[in-house]
Parts: structure tokens; C-alpha cells; sequence
């Protein structure tokens, strides 16, 4: 599995990348849509055309023919469904024209070691890469945002403590760098594998995204916006102090000094400063500006 | 309701003070006690004279009938049981005077807000101040762990994302200051809650503490060690940012820049500096020293 940390294609400008949602899975698809009608937007609405990829789910093409309707019902002018299910499908020319033509992808939840063992290192993700480089929205629930990103979460166990062996790292689709996702984050109490992840690898940021909630990664790659009914939680091993590179069986672990940010909607991230932002748009100084 | 930061008494010297075992909740009774053990050791045990209060719990008599023949088990000389279950009993002179000529208290578990809202504040409370300050073991698990600290869980609700009203504080018994201390801490998901209560509360330390799992904190009253199966969370809100002095309803709280420890057993923690200590045994030294 290739850890693919560039582009093969010539990109465009940084400035005129698109942004990346990783959502938390379950988003709502029912009431306001908050999550949805956000990708509906950037993908550019009546003028958009939406890829859904759904190799990672088990759902077959049923995955797909629910998230077609609902974009279609959020006004996307174009939807059409991409499933590999072996590599050499990922590599086929027509699924690359496909994404080459998108305004928008949507990558559905399911076992996300399915999706990157089809999918990672592919010409299908090469397209990937490209179409976020361009301008097109890149968006991925549940298992599809796990897989976003270089260092993924391929399984691991419940629990607020963190604990030897308690999670595994496979290779993601690397459209994201620098950090590791973890889904449905708080509903299965994914916190200690988190802080395990942070103090095995400190280089990476640990992002942690509650359901129904989503971390925009925006053009900048650094900038994070976070949407949605729950909260991202990051986790910050910068500065940790651990045991865990001497680990044994599964018994707790030590870690020390994580800096830990629990963002509900609304609140911005400086994924590169490791900070909270207060611009553009946080509530924080505009409430205090209005008091 | 008194928050009473100071014994009435006159203190020994802080040097001669007794140490505080904090106990998660359902600490091993079967196997190799590690937890018990540690506090017949502290509290001199065949000269040891251990009361067990058993105020919080719901199962009357048989809460102390179990402890003495742990405690007795363990080679304690002496154990009884004191039980008030109105603050006029808590003022009996009796009690007060058991607790006077112990070596140990064990505080059992229950139902926090019972054991404050019968023993804070009265003659008993002083007597335990007065016990951990001439050098006795003051211990207390689950309910009597909480209820320890001077800002005390009196209820609230689970989970990892810390959300507006899930927590609700009381004064505690205040033995211990500067810390608010949560129990069955992994087990029952209480990490958004810890978080919940720094935010608002930057100035306590939180200590979340799993099952079988104990807090020593020394007489210096700043040195904790860990002991047992799990772990102690410390959550830090020094340095904290957040929305919590305008939260309305139960939604997600913004918590960012909260440095967290888990420490397992073998560690240590300087409550007062709020940093992971490498003495008086830490195992990171020791091992480090040995390669």
C-alpha cells in the first residue's frame, strides 16, 4: 500500500485548491442537512456534477442511490455513483474521467480498509488528488473521511483510556496530511485510541469528529472549520511525554502533556499553528464584539 | 452547604500529615488487593485502628461487614464501622472520637451528595481533617473518592464531548483542595464532564480516576502516585479557551488548549506544578537508567 504523500498530476495553485469535509458519520440527511447542503454548495449547486464513491460500503449500490437523491434534492445538476471493487477497476479510465469531470466527490461510509486497498494509490486516487488541486470539494463520512487523510485508523477498540495495541495504522488515500481522523467519535468512545494514536506518532495531529458534525479542511490546508450538531476534538501530541514506544500487551499507557481542543460549530482550527482561530468567522469575537 | 477550606483544628506539621488514597470505584477484593493492601500498609497494620464510614452507601450494615474482613484479611489489629445517617449523628462525640484514635478511615462508596449532606461542615469532617493531618490514612472509594475534594461531582451525565449543563458540582468534603475528582472514570465515560467542569472551573485540576485504580496523594499534598489496573486522567485547564460563561441548553461546549495526562500505575504527578513527575520512582527513570 503506497503512503502517497504528493500528487502525480501538475497542481494548480494552492489558492485555488478546493476544500476537503470530513465528516463524522450519520450526518443528518433529514431535517436542516446542514452537513449535505454545505457540499451541495460547494460543489457548485444546479451547475455542479457529483462523484459518489461507495467501494467502502457494504450497501452495494444502495449507498449510492440514497445520497444521489438527497444531492439531487439539494439542487446538484449532475450525480452519478463510482464503485471499484478491485484495483484494476480503480485504474480504469472511464471512473478517472469521471472524477476528472467533478465539481464535487462524496466518499461514503463503510469499512475504510476496503475502500483504501481498492482505492489508495490508484489512478482513481490520483484523480483524487487532482480534482481537490483544481477547486472541487472532497468530501468523505464515516470510514471515507478515516481514509482521507495519510495515516488512517484501520481498527482499533473503545475506551477513554489510552492503552498499549488498542489501535492499528493503515495507509489512507493521503488527500489530507499531517493528521489521523478518527469517526463517530464521541458515540464510540474513541478518545484513548486518539491519544494512543498522538503519543505513537506525535508528528500527527489527532482529529476526532463526533456524528452529524464536519471538519472542513480548506484551501489553505491549514485552516479548519467545524459544522454540524457535535463537536471535533483535536489532540495535540506535540509535546507529550510517553512510555508508549515501550509497550507490552494491553495495559495502559502513559501520556503526558496532550493538548486537547473540543470545537463545536462554528469554531475554526489553525491545523499547521495548532491553535484555535479566531478569524475568519469564530463566534468567540464576534459575540465579545457585540457585548 | 460549607465549603470549609481549613480544619478548625490545630494541624500538625505538614510533614506529618497522613496521605489520601482516591479510589475509582470497584478496587480488586479478590486477587492481589493491590489497592487495599497499600492503605492496610499506610494505615500500621496489625497496630493499625481502621474506621470505615459507610454513610453513603445504600446496603446499611453490609458495606462495613465486607471491608472489616477485607481490612482484618489484610492484618489490620482493629476495624469498626461508623454510619450517621443525620448531621446530629455526625456530631456525636462517639464517632468523633473513633475517628480521633484512628491510624485509617475508609470512606465507602454510594451516593456522593448523601455523605456530604450528612458529614460536610459537622464535627466528623473536622475529625477527619484533624485524622489526615496528625498522619492517618484518609481513603475513599467511588462516592467517598468524589466526595473528598472541596468541589465535589454531586451528578451528571456521560460521554467524550463536553456539553453545557452535563455536570453539576457541590461542595465537597474538602480534605483535598485544588482538584475535582471524578470515578469509574473510563468505565462510565466521564471525560466530557471533567472537561466540562476545567472549563468552567480553570482553577481545579481535574482528576478522573478508573476503576481499580487509586490516587495516592502524598503528605506534601502535591505529589500523586498512581497505583492498580487503570489510569489517573489529569485535565488542565490553565490555559484554557472557552464559550462555557455563555452556554445555554445542552450543547456542546468549545474547549480548547486543555493538557491532559493519563497516568498508569508506577507514575507520578505534581498536582501544584501540574507536571508529570520523574521522583520519587517514576518507572520512565528507573527503566531509562537500566538500558
Amino acid at each position: 500500500m503506497a503512503d502517497r504523500e504528493r500528487p502525480v498530476f501538475p497542481v494548480a495553485g494552492l489558492g485555488a485548491a478546493g476544500p476537503v469535509m470530513v465528516i463524522g458519520g450519520a450526518e443528518d440527511k433529514l431535517r436542516d442537512k446542514v452537513i449535505l447542503a454545505r457540499f451541495a454548495t460547494l460543489a457548485g449547486g444546479i451547475d455542479g456534477r457529483v462523484v459518489i464513491v461507495s467501494t467502502a460500503s457494504s450497501l452495494g449500490d444502495e449507498a449510492v442511490v440514497i445520497y444521489r437523491e438527497l444531492f439531487l434534492g439539494l439542487g446538484i445538476g449532475e450525480v452519478v455513483g463510482l464503485r471499484p471493487e478491485e484495483r484494476e477497476q480503480a485504474d480504469d479510465p472511464a471512473g478517472v474521467e469521471a472524477i476528472r469531470n467533478a465539481t464535487g466527490v462524496f466518499i461514503t461510509g463503510g469499512n475504510q480498509s476496503r475502500l483504501t486497498q481498492v482505492v489508495a494509490g490508484t489512478k482513481l486516487a490520483d484523480a483524487l488528488f487532482l480534482a481537490r488541486d483544481r477547486g472541487a470539494v472532497v468530501a468523505g463520512t464515516s470510514a471515507g473521511a478515516s481514509a482521507m487523510a495519510s495515516h488512517m485508523v484501520a481498527y482499533g477498540r473503545s475506551g477513554a483510556t489510552p492503552k498499549n495495541r488498542m489501535v492499528h495504522l493503515s495507509a489512507g488515500l493521503g488527500i489530507l496530511q499531517g493528521i489521523v481522523i478518527d469517526q463517530h467519535f464521541e458515540q464510540r468512545w474513541r478518545i484513548g485510541r486518539l491519544l494512543a494514536v498522538v503519543a505513537q506518532s506525535p508528528s500527527l495531529l489527532g482529529v476526532g469528529i463526533d456524528e452529524d458534525t464536519c471538519a472542513i479542511v480548506h484551501a489553505d490546508r491549514s485552516s479548519l472549520e467545524v459544522i454540524g450538531r457535535g463537536a471535533v476534538t483535536i489532540v495535540d501530541g506535540a509535546n507529550v511525554k510517553t512510555d508508549a514506544y515501550r509497550g507490552k500487551g494491553y495495559r495502559p499507557l502513559m501520556v503526558s502533556g496532550a493538548i486537547l481542543h473540543s470545537l463545536p460549530g462554528g469554531y475554526w482550527f489553525d491545523l499547521r499553528g495548532r491553535h484555535l482561530l479566531t478569524a475568519p468567522s469564530a463566534p468567540v469575537q464576534e459575540r465579545e464584539a457585540s457585548e
